[in-house]
């Protein structure tokens, strides 16, 4: 479709260190720069940066917020989607983006990565995140780790190419 | 926030006579053109008059899908939710919602306009859709008819002035 | 299959009459006499007047709660859900049951008559709830008004009789 | 309250092992012994053994299903829930849950582990399944491994004691 957007997902914890505020805020950068949408949780901390780096360079983003009030959604979020579903909106974080980058978080995180990984989808992560290849066979042609926001955002859209997933 | 966007969705059959198809093509048309983004169940009938009005006036369409992949969205969708939610869907083009417009539609359209009025959102409807006032009490604050395009984008958008909905 | 139980769902307001909560109690009492489980909301007013009959007459109450915590549940409900869906959880009681008997009641009421209906199951409907067939040509094999809670329970155990709805 | 019942959830792959079906067989024999609910995704493996041990054991079990039929539970489920929510019935599980069993299964295993533990209930885990310990400090209070069947319900019912879980 002429119209279709291609959505980038990040997930990440609500509270962050310095640097992955910065990390984030440049994949958010990213994101909007390469004509994609960034769709989050809405929150704080890596959402939070991440939304405020595509909204500094004129993108758009999408916060999917547990509760039902716009207004918890952090300044940068242009769509904010107040499911009203808790934890349960996580699935729509997942569920809307073609591709996700997976920021250091807690079981909130590792619920979306898992949850990605099961319906198929690339999930880019950066350091600090879980990293599930020490634990399981975890097929590497989805789950694939990155070092900074430029290769992270290009192993995320490299992952579309080609592909039915947009 | 500076950055949040206003959203009206749009709600009615899947299947839909020619006049509503243009009456929700206008509504559309009329929706991008305030600058408000349209959503929408992102099918066909209604939703699909609404979005390509929406979309032919450089607007923005977001469309909850019941299904899971993205493919089911009409042409003029450019955000796409799969949420693979079935009909439980119908929450998020009601929550996502600022105000909605009903058209003529089915028990799904029924579910919608009940969701929103629940939800304390203006329902604006248009002639031939569930006339709820016939057979109870409803707030007419809430549950107002509209007879044309213009009519109805414009008590949609008065709902909002002055008030925490945004 | 041999284990699998027939479940009957009572929908109705969290505020009711007197009336409607004796009328309730005896639908209660009568779907645990004959068998069937029942799903409701699991909070107050009709329903818990409908967990009460069946509590009372050994039947099984499952509910399905908007919030959290099984500590909002009503005192007779045996099997608590807290879906943290709010509002949503509305499907999770129409689509867990295998025909419903809807009470009069409000937006969310309605709600879940039009998401029975929408996915063709029977809807007994007691006076003074939410009469569509006034406003619009209802499915009448869907949709049957009762008078008492004995031509209630049979209409709805009834809808069943020969049917791949269980 | 009087009525209301410990749900215990079981979680694991819909294909298993001779093993593990064996252990989960047993698992579900001790929750029904014990006078609890089994709650679980309905389906085969895992979830059809743990379904079956309850089932020969007098028990009361819970499916939810992530399509729309009830025929799509395994034979052993008493109380069918087809919630049509897809993977996202997977919370369904966690919340309903006073206490969970994890058992070997793959992306959705773990996006009920995950989940579990945002909520903060305890998840009981069996050998071979996702050992998060190894690869962040998950809270051991939350997190135990068993080594059979008969631990694994003793730790979980354990876990109950003088709390506001059920």
């Amino acid at each position: 479709m002429a119209s279709r957007k291609t959505i980038i997902g990040i997930i990440g914890g609500a509270e962050t260190s310095q640097e992955n505020y910065r990390l984030a805020y440049d994949v958010g950068k990213y994101i909007a720069g390469n004509g994609a949408i960034l769709a989050c949780g809405g929150l704080s901390g890596t959402m939070e940066a991440a939304s405020k780096g595509a909204f500094d360079n004129s993108g758009c983003v999408i916060g999917f917020l547990p509760g039902g009030e716009k207004s918890e959604a952090n300044a940068y979020v242009h769509i904010a989607i107040p499911t009203g579903l808790g934890i349960a909106r996580n699935i729509l974080v997942v569920r809307s983006s073609d591709a996700l980058i997976a920021f250091p978080g807690s079981y909130g995180t590792l619920s979306e990565i898992a949850l990605a990984l099961n319906l198929g989808k690339t999930v880019v992560y950066m350091p600090g995140t879980w990293d599930l290849k020490k634990i399981a066979p975890v097929d590497s042609a989805l789950f694939k780790e990155a070092f900074d926001a430029s290769q992270a955002i290009g192993l995320a859209l490299n992952s579309l190419k080609g592909g039915g997933a947009i």
